[in-house]
């Protein structure tokens, strides 16, 4: 959230070991702390710097306060061939998601499709990390989570959503593949933090102040305003914004037995906890899609990598990069940070040290 | 698209028979015609008069010119228990869509979840149609398709994807149902013929012009210009409203064997037809989800319930009706119609008489 030229390069292997022995003296046992680890590297691998070890401290805090099982005993509480509902057992949800994920992909193996929901699980790290497991194993893969309020749906001055990710991939055959992760809101809270620090306004169409005016003021949303759904006032279509982090919020929510909605709890030890609790955790929805239940997958391939040239030779508009193919970013910074490291801002590195302190386990 | 004001009010069974018997005369079966009929006729009753009576015309004259197949032999190409592929023959969507979303609710009903895709096939009314046939089995239902070229992807200067809706329903117990049924493209194309028309500016969000430029001007946009996606320009989420809709295009055209992106056929017989064909036809995407398959169905309608009276006693936006239950509109507008009939603006009377003189069946 830095300014990025602040920044340190730090080796993946390095923040990778840091990562598995902090979740292993918070006693996570060991394949689960290298599974959590790689979910949150795997953010900072692709450059979604606010998703990975800059959130390390609050799953730390959140094991450390006994809010969060180190240990759960993640079980499937309902299931049909093409679905079920896992109990996350109030672990990690870097933990919990990927298993929760792995049935999905299992019953989609047997029957061509599965859908899984989780409840009583926590923050999962990106939700594009799940669709690459789905593709590393020739499938389609989608991902959804809610998550704590932050968003007034369309004249509404209240939270009462989260950012609620939708995320889905496809792989190409000789292209890479086009990966969606995408929040449901018009916009990441990082970057009214971001408009806050520096003292700038924030575009209008991004957030209303506490009153459900519109504001461009970053103080007025942190200070109890609202983020806006995706397309912002209802003239802008809000409305599908809030719709579909609707959508995300019932099926991960109240279809799985987790709170939604404004009773959603929040990811930071500090943060307030609602009065009212509908469920258990938070909740997240996976479904995984054989290809060959649709069509022969080399066949898909050639269609993705003809859809890929053919959105790539669009004319771009003047002054800008022209179209990008969903995916393009975060692989073109995992390439970079493969080679040379990662870069973490001051905060970041702070937050790590206190980790370190925290903890016991050496960071630097 | 005209003033309402000067609408006339048609009794809906009238409408309903007018509509049947000119799909008929056009060499449609029978069961077929009526199917036809009931997905134009619950677009024309759910208030969406962009979508029903209003693009009788347009179905007709393409069965007319044999661009679309009146008896397809409708087959399942390709499948596993949860998944399927149909192959809609060139036949009517609004026939088409019912049958392949069935076979989601019977692959739902057998292994819990069924997602079903379709090509070569032709638009299929309001995407909403088909989560309420899932209602009314209890199941939750999905629905999506492709459409024609219109929106511009973010940095791109041409009309590269259709408007691309998303549908999905989730039943209420004793509060009615959740209907999401939205565009992925910022606003519909029918209000810049809206704008165009009455001679007035367009919102800052709503489209480019042919160069990829913003634009207030609906005139730029329909003379060559673009709908923007969900989200309008980069800073605002554009780039997400692109992604939804390269979701569809992928789900319904790549996986399916139809036309994707900007070759997926026009809708209406005198527009242009891309040269370039990838498929056959356009393509839909049907999901249908079991709910016991996740949660006790009285236990998720409870939630429902919950989550429609939590959200509709959020504190309203002052000067605002307050937060919106999607669906809300439309249900209040199929009270209103079923009392007293549909109303409809001159411009739609007049192609129904045109369909009148050139099907030989009698409207008024």
């Amino acid at each position: 959230m830095s300014d990025p030229s602040e920044a340190q390069i730090y080796p993946i292997e390095h923040l990778r070991e840091f990562t598995e022995r902090v979740f292993r003296s918070a006693g996570v046992p060991e394949a689960d702390a290298r599974q959590a680890a790689d979910v949150l590297l795997a953010s900072d691998l692709r450059g979604i710097d606010s998703h990975g070890l800059a959130r390390l401290q609050g799953y730390y805090e959140l094991l450390a306060a006994g809010r969060i099982n180190p240990k759960p005993r993640i079980r499937v509480v309902r299931e049909l061939p093409g679905t079920a509902t896992v109990d996350g057992d109030n672990g990690l949800g870097l933990v919990v998601g990927p298993a929760a994920n792995a049935i999905a992909m299992e019953k989609a193996d047997v029957v061509g499709s599965g859908w899984v929901g989780v409840g009583n699980t926590n923050h999962f790290g990106i939700a594009g990390y799940y669709p690459l497991q789905a593709l590393a194993r020739g499938m389609i893969g989608w991902a959804m989570t809610n998550a704590s309020k932050l968003v007034a749906p369309v004249w509404s001055a209240e939270r009462m959503l989260g950012t609620n990710p939708i995320a889905i991939a496809f792989p190409g055959k000789t292209e890479p593949p086009i990966v969606i992760d995408m929040a449901t809101s018009a916009v990441a809270y990082g970057k009214i933090e971001i408009a806050m620090r520096h003292q700038k306004p924030i575009p209008e169409g991004w957030a209303v102040d506490a009153s459900g005016a519109p504001t461009t003021d970053p103080t007025a949303m942190v200070g109890g305003g609202s983020l806006l759904p995706l397309g912002g006032d209802r003239e802008r279509g809000g409305h599908k914004g809030y719709a579909l982090s609707a959508m995300v919020d019932i099926l991960c929510g109240a279809l799985t037995g987790a709170n939604w909605g404004p009773f959603a709890p929040p990811f930071a030890l500090r943060q307030h906890v609602p009065e009212r609790s509908v469920g258990r955790g938070i909740g997240h929805f996976f479904g995984a899609l054989r290809i060959d239940g649709f069509l022969d997958p080399d066949e898909f391939g050639s269609q993705i990598d003809d859809w890929i040239r053919t959105f790539r030779a669009s004319r771009p508009v003047p002054g800008t990069p022209g179209l990008v193919i969903p995916g393009d970013p975060e692989r073109e910074a995992e390439a970079a940070r493969r080679a040379s490291g990662i870069p973490l801002v001051p905060a970041v590195v702070n937050d790590l040290r206190a980790v370190a302190r925290q903890s016991g386990v050496p960071f630097d």
